[in-house]
């Protein structure tokens, strides 16, 4: 798209933002609903579509991983369609009153939930996160700009369109927008002003880069180094089972485990337990001198190793003389994404629990609990790293602001001000 | 400072600030009494500062309002110290427990409050804002960069002392560093990854300075262009008088309406009855053509006094043929901090409540309300138009983050996972 026309279309979200934003929950859920039955009626052009991407990718000899993602299944159009649906069920995010106050009798102050207005949505190449990111959108009362991976390039145009002539019509905008260049994102990254919120999902560079070149706020995570501290009075077999999920359980993901901390009091019995586990799982360890005595075939590790996301069966395992020297660690190399202590001492669980400043802080659970589905959040926009506004996994809540709205009766501050002037009364009524 | 000594300053402040974190209520409450009574004491101390600041000020011939404020006076010690011990007072922002879901029997998940971490305050030339900034920041647990006003620069050397001296044995941590020339502001900028969140105030260039020059987030406002939509069913006498509060009763405030878009079916009847009440106060009107007719000794507006924030008698007038008109003039040139509109009829307030997209939406009042102490937040951080984090008037909540602690008995993803594995029951517990 030309640089103007992209401002232009944008431009035209911004005013539908508006529009969307004072929509009641019955049109939004009835546009919900109009969503999935499209999608369902059009089964067939998504097929071809995706067909087409699928035959272009095998062409191009994309890995059998990313090939997965890419094919929309009739299994996933199923779920997508479900969660359309559940989405419409959730309760409006939209008007939720968190603050209402007297000021004074009759002057009536409310707070209240509202949508943050145009967010800019990049993802990898699976047509249902499409469906997903866009349904939260329609949701939360959200004007969404969609750029899915370049991989699915089709199935997102044909998904776009369906969606969008689905809906526009009941909730009285054109409330997305799809774009497929990737130079058209490093033109959104300059809208200030016209887009609120970005949340990128991708690989770690690409969404530093992101961070690193806009100045609309942006909600995700880069690296997500997590690390599990077993503790000297941790349940061994309990640390293996846990280290081996957090580990295994699914390696790509950003809340699997990189760094395994080892009190040294435990070394001894506890690391030939680990190294067995690991070793049957063809896990990499990457150890410092103090491991590799009891894992001698294990890798001498770098520095490095403790600020890497393997994001594969390979780990970074150190000793540790305390628990404070587990958590002094964690402070230099963790992402502040998830970090877990396996301990039977609930002292120290509760000082890991203060003291380490992470989005997520687990005591005897796996790292890989770290998610929107797991938490009972509902569908999830991404997990955050930010301390503003959102962190952790991030649900609908994240997509809403809130506006302050104050009903009077001609009340001035000149009244409310001096000696002798009234006085606010500041009575919660919720 | 030199560049290098700052950087290691603030990375001690970021290991303070964790040993803070995690302080209980009453070490902070202790801390803030302590501190008070360290200002009180010191009393003499702090006066032969502050005179000297004043001495170097009528030297420099700076300004009187500028003067007014530079003074700590008596009475502005006794409010400032009374407000540190009204902050001790205020229930402990620290660990309040937002979410707590039993994800499995036994398995437990909560969201806690926490603080964000390292704050830049960066403010104006008034030492009673730095005790109350750092007052704020001990109550809520996070560790502080302050630099006030050069105009200060001996008061705020002296505070900081006192201030530090007296709590950093209590808490245990050096917790607040006082910086003193502009260099090691724009140094502070930079330093991502070590400061959490930037707070500026003072003049619109200086904020939008440090908005346009770090990656840190920022909390505040830049411009502050605030309007009053006359809608045709207002009531005239309390138009008159709400415009004359929101324009005259502190022009150079941020909430200080700059703009009065005035409903055509009473233009002939209403622009005469502002424009006395106006000229009574000497303020200098910009009026379109079509208000000319009604207010002939105006000045001819020119579209950029729409997008002006002149905090002074002085102000911009036009009229606006609907409320749908009003909604887009302000969507196209309020700085979406607040926005009032005077009318008797619930329909256009509700319209106006939902299609305003600013932090602060107001209905039958002005526009100065806008201000954490009316609404009753207790002390003020600043005023927040981002969409993201906090909005409007920002008490001590928006000082604060959030923390996920999940604690298991040796729960795996593994044992949740595929077909036959265990359900997540999801059960909140409050």
């Amino acid at each position: 798209m030309v640089g103007n026309e992209l401002r232009n279309e944008v431009a035209a979200l911004r005013r539908a933002a508006a529009v969307l934003a004072a929509s009641d929950d019955r049109t939004r859920q009835r546009a919900l609903f109009l969503m999935a039955a499209a999608i369902l009626s059009s089964r067939e052009e998504i097929r071809r579509a995706n067909d087409e991407d699928i035959a272009k990718a095998k062409e191009d000899g994309i890995s059998p991983s990313l090939l997965h993602r890419l094919e929309f299944t009739d299994e996933k159009v199923a779920t997508a369609v479900k969660g359309v649906r559940e989405l419409a069920m959730l309760p409006d995010p939209i008007g939720r009153t968190l603050v209402k106050r007297e000021l004074d009798p009759g002057f009536v102050l409310e707070k209240r939930t509202f949508p943050i207005g145009v967010i800019a949505m990049i993802f990898e190449a699976r047509p249902d996160a499409l469906v997903q990111m866009a349904g939260l959108c329609l949701r939360s009362g959200n004007t969404v700009v969609l750029k899915g991976g370049r991989e699915a390039l089709n199935t997102n145009r044909v998904l776009c369109r369906i969606i969008l002539e689905a809906t526009a019509e009941a909730v009285g905008c054109a409330w997305l927008l799809g774009i497929e260049n990737r130079a058209d994102v490093d033109a959104l990254l300059s809208m200030e002003g016209l887009i609120d919120l970005i949340i990128p999902r991708g690989s770690n560079s690409f969404v530093r880069h992101v961070m690193d070149n806009t100045r609309i706020p942006v909600l995700g995570h880069a690296d997500g180094i997590c690390s599990v501290f077993i503790d000297e009075s941790a349940d061994l077999d309990m640390a293996v089972r846990i280290s081996v999920d957090a580990k295994c359980q699914y390696p790509a993901a950003c809340n699997a485990a990189e760094t395994f901390l080892v009190h040294e009091a435990i070394a001894a019995r506890f690391l030939p337990m680990l190294a067995d586990a690991f070793r049957q799982r063809g896990v990499r360890m990457h150890c410092t001198d103090e491991v590799l005595r009891y894992i001698p075939d294990g890798i001498r590790a770098t520095e490095m190793d403790f600020d890497t996301e393997y994001l594969a069966l390979e780990c970074a395992i150190r000793t540790v003389s305390s628990i404070d020297e587990a958590i002094s660690h964690i402070a230099r190399h963790s992402s502040h994404h998830t970090d877990a202590i396996i301990t039977s001492s609930m002292e120290n669980r509760d000082r890991f629990f203060s003291l380490v400043d992470s989005a997520d802080v687990f005591c005897n659970a796996s790292t890989r609990f770290s998610d929107g589905f797991r938490f009972g959040l509902g569908a999830e926009v991404g997990i955050s790293t930010s301390k503003i506004h959102a962190r952790g996994p991030v649900g609908l809540e994240g997509l809403m602001t809130t506006k302050w709205l104050l009903s009077g009766s001609g009340e001035t501050v000149a009244e409310y001000s001096g000696a002798g002037g009234r006085a606010f009364h500041h009575k919660d009524l919720i």
